[in-house]
């Protein structure tokens, strides 16, 4: 019924081409979205015994929103649908702008979506569920020998995905553009080296300097239902998350899905005996939702509705849990809240001491636990890894060896196991390679947005007080509401005046954690 | 991808077709699955602005769902297989008999969706939506004759409904035949006869008896955390609700849904001051759980996976909630444990009291709220208007008179307006007509059942200390494991060695009425 052709009308046919598309493209939005709930549902409310039929219907629903999606009669709209001739619609450029930019993603996805052979979408598919588990055994062993067939096997299988996509400089540039699209290896490197450049003095400064503080405090009881209480009620007051369009539930790893902009699903998850992981783990994943949030209703339904890319994603998530949350003004705002939940943590505590602590700066082995001014490094090590093992230069046999003399390089420790090393993160086992920098590109872009922001006087007045509604309102304007309807780098360009950069990030570090270490 | 035909193998055609038959069918079984989460979601998590766009994916799902169903090649496949010859399988008679089933319910449903012309399933589904929300505001003002058009529209689409579908001898044959297959509106004609010549006495020498009781112990103050609590325990270490494979929320209206046999959800709710509505209530719901938790695993992701029928439903429910939860055993077994859950209700009160105050008789208005006694006249009511309004013997406009006269005639009431009479369900108004005899069909079911069940000395010995595993053991046998493979007159024939009929539940209410109101 509900792909059936639309009966002839009396208006031109380029109309009835972009609404059918529409339609067409409404119906896989909806599957998406069922599939989206499907595993939220699994994440966070599901029986234990329904995994087995679940993963069933989760793939029934896969395989049939990227059928709906490379579907014959989506490709033959896709080619004869014009925005400019979009009958009643023609009188509103608005509209008229937000339908080409419908047609061009949706071009460059479905081109995307159908230039893979059937076979290798499935030989990935089978290859990074046999890698996953043969991860989650050698991570669990710490045998990382067990896992590199299956990682060599992922190596190779990018490659041949890279190939099948298309490049022009670098294999590296038809993987990482699945993640931020338009961006090249080669800009990522010299970002990057220019990050390493300007902040491993800043760091060996830091660490050079000592630490008194006692970070004891992080570790003091702080109940589970208070965590959420607290983390929750500044997330809807200071951050935006209304419950009328969101919830809050518990999940092993933490994260931001949603069905619509008006249905948006946060999790975190609690340790009583280490807030920070609930609090600034559920402002992080804040910051994706108020980004999900924020894209214009025009885009409901459609490719275009949900966040450029995971790098600016990751801007929103860093700016709400770290430069927000883990700001002086914040804490010395919600001090007096956090005692009431957390009475035993803050018992001869004030707002500095917190902020301090919450701002430690150590070189240590995992990343997803790293501070500001470590994380990066945990990435970029990543990153010239990826380069290596896809260009050859580097044998999946060799990555230990590799990983630790360059986590020993930039943060002067080694890994005393692969399982604390190599094998930390997920992502390569699940075939994930080009979708490590974009963790260290929303830290950039993070800082870069609201320096832009704070151009305006009462922005920087309102957040020096730790108020945020005339910057929500700001990031709405100048990032949410365009959805992926354009690229990120034109995104930002927009949005601050010049490309992407270190600069902004790394005058931050300096001077925050200047100030914080009492460096010159 | 995933409705691709298989490639040509070695094996006969028949298994082949039978397979990609089988395949499509778990397809369509996973969307409506999905659909299904997603109504779940909205009733019990969802946040509220997310309703306007749920309901648009709801009915892109629900679409699909028909149109994979009703799909050219889902004709084809169904015309062609065969079980006989069905390969690796046809030396396993179970599955032979299962597959035989399959094809022959699949191909019933099949033709039942075919031969609605779309026009009319869409007139169909926009009317009711109309009438809905007329009867909404009917309600509310108690205003019939604002509701009398649309009921009329409604009562024409049933007509038009039975004629596509085709009947011998009544119209309501086409229409019950969807809720209770096989079934004729001649059959309940003859059972609710003989109920109501049997019944009614009763009720007339318990209303003479009088009642002293003193119900007011219903209305105590029970915490809804605590209802909650023992309610789910019951249901757990009673009833066998396993966490393992269900849950337990909170909605406006219980229901009970699941997306597997092994990921159930149940719903309750709580009045702190009347806690019969989430206890009963969650019991009720438990037994309908139950029921799809036992439908054999051979079934799964097919249109067998579900109960035979409403009634057989309800006769599950009804067990659970009133056979065994409002049993003298059962809060002679279970009264301490209430006590605890409940100081305030139990204080004074002994197991005999509190199994007399939950075993109320009373003629009232309201059909939900009846007791075990009054319950059926009700649906009699029901069932015989929706007769004379389907055969053109009475008119909408009559229907206030109609239903108030009857009320009067077996329950001695009066409704003071149409929102505590003709008004007060919400069937009509979303075109279920031929729905409503199917609760006393289970009703019935349930003693009938039960006292087959109890032929086992065995399961008469635990049940009469309220100990239910071996019933449970009896009912997934008897009746859970089949599904829809069997019809509810095969089933009930089967497992109790008669058809249904009024006896058993006769003789029940006679018994146990006759001992709570001391009737000679």
């Amino acid at each position: 019924m509900t792909s059936a052709p639309e009966p002839a009308q009396s208006s031109p046919q380029t109309t009835s081409d972009l609404a059918e598309l529409k339609r067409l493209l409404n119906q896989v939005s909806d599957v998406n979205a069922a599939a989206s709930l499907m595993s939220w549902d699994q994440e966070t409310q599901m029986p234990p015994d329904a995994a087995r039929v679940r993963g069933l219907q989760m793939a029934t629903l896969a395989g049939l929103g990227h059928e709906l999606f490379t579907a014959p009669r989506v490709s033959e709209l896709l080619e004869r649908a014009q925005p400019e001739q979009s009958g009643p619609d023609q009188s509103d450029p608005q509209q008229a702008e937000t339908d080409a930019a419908l047609l061009k993603v949706t071009r460059r996805d479905h081109a995307k979506a159908t230039r893979l052979p059937t076979a290798f979408v499935e030989e990935q598919s089978q290859a990074a569920s046999e890698a996953h588990h043969a991860w989650i055994e050698a991570r669990k062993n710490d045998d990382f020998a067990s896992f590199a067939p299956h990682l060599s096997r992922m190596v190779d299988l990018a490659r041949r995905y890279a190939e099948y996509q298309g490049f022009k400089d670098h294999p590296y540039d038809a993987l990482i553009d699945d993640y931020e699209p338009g961006m090249k290896a080669a800009q990522v490197k010299a970002i990057f080296a220019d990050l390493r450049d300007r902040t491993l003095p800043l760091l060996r400064r830091i660490v050079a300097a000592g630490d008194a503080t006692d970070y004891s405090v992080l570790r003091r009881p702080f109940a589970a239902q208070s965590q959420r209480q607290f983390g929750l009620k500044i997330a809807q007051e200071a951050f935006g998350l209304n419950p009328s369009f969101s919830r809050l539930d518990e999940s092993a790893h933490p994260f931001q899905t949603n069905f619509s902009r008006d249905d948006i699903r946060v999790t975190t998850r609690f340790d009583e005996a280490y807030f920070p992981m609930s609090l600034f783990g559920t402002w992080h994943e804040t910051g994706h939702a108020m980004y999900e949030h924020g894209v214009s209703a025009r885009l409901e339904r459609t490719p275009l509705s949900r966040g450029a890319s995971l790098g600016v994603h990751e801007s929103q998530s860093r700016m709400f849990e770290n430069l927000l949350g883990r700001s002086r003004p914040f804490w010395q705002r919600h001090f007096e809240e956090f005692a009431q939940a957390a009475p035993e943590v803050a018992r001869g505590q004030d707002a500095e001491s917190l902020y301090r602590a919450v701002n430690r700066v150590r070189p240590d082995l995992i990343r997803v636990e790293a501070d500001e001014v470590t994380y990066n490094f945990h990435i970029m090590l990543r990153f010239e890894l990826e380069l290596s093992l896809l260009e050859g230069t580097l044998a999946v046999a060799e990555l230990p060896e590799a990983w630790n003399a360059r986590m020993q390089e930039f943060l002067g420790v080694t890994p005393p196991d692969d399982a604390q090393g190599v094998l930390q993160d997920i992502h390569w086992s699940a075939g994930l390679i080009g979708y490590f920098p974009t963790y260290t590109l929303g830290n950039l872009l993070s800082v870069q947005l609201l320096d832009a922001a704070k151009q305006d006087a009462q922005i920087t007045e309102q957040v020096d007080r730790a108020e945020y509604t005339l910057l929500r309102e700001w990031l709405v304007q100048n990032v949410h509401q365009y959805g992926r309807s354009r690229l990120p780098a034109e995104i930002v360009q927009a949005a601050t005046g010049r490309p992407l950069s270190a600069d902004a990030y790394v005058k931050y570090l300096e001077e925050k954690y200047s100030d914080i270490y009492g460096l010159s």
